[in-house]
């Protein structure tokens, strides 16, 4: 098997009746730097935009999945995340994600996928 | 559950025929920037030191891993890895890495909770 051959991680397999759907506004942050945090999110629709302290870190697409640092490493939130356009997300709170890991190998390698994209984002600008 | 309470996964369970340790001498270079990668490692002893023109990232102590990034995304290596001391390195390839998300969620676990504390570094420095 080979790890680029392993398909996105299809986020409509998630059972309707453990998952809610968010719509969050223009403008609102979904999660704010420092707080503390139990879930993470799918973003089902919309862009959103990860900023701190004035610098923006980059924009998450449709399809994309964020505030899973907090999640994983149970520290208080790394940035904050606005709603670009009218968005809707899809929380993930921690029984959720543990039992998508045990069950999805797809969706752990999803995970990875993604910080390892914001790794080499940051040691790019680095 | 509770992610927090998720123990460091153990390299321990590894079956002995499917892994071997390799010797690195202290200060030779276990992977180098820019080359392909087709597996990570777990440090089972001694110590390592990242960097990449001449910039240190970090040192990974025993019982790290290292070496995930370029193994998930497929791209090159994103630094050098450089033993400090003579070390012993466990090769992981693809095939034991699919395995082993697929077979043990705490490897997940384990190889995002490492993703999380890099990008933590990163951001801190930022």
């Amino acid at each position: 098997m080979d790890i680029g051959k392993i398909p996105k991680f299809d986020f409509n397999i998630l059972d309707r009746s453990e998952v809610d759907v968010r719509a969050v506004a223009a403008g609102s942050d979904v999660v704010v730097d420092g707080s503390p945090a139990n879930e993470m999110f799918l973003l089902r629709k919309g862009r959103v935009r990860v900023h701190k302290n004035g610098q923006t870190f980059g924009e998450i697409d449709e399809g994309g999945i964020f505030g899973e640092m907090a999640l994983i490493d149970q520290a208080p939130r790394a940035a904050t995340v606005t709603a670009i356009d009218d968005c809707e997300v899809v929380p993930i709170d921690e029984r959720l994600f543990i039992k998508l890991v045990q069950k999805s190998p797809y969706f752990g390698i999803e995970v990875m996928r993604t910080l390892v994209a914001r790794l080499r984002t940051m040691n790019d600008g680095a």
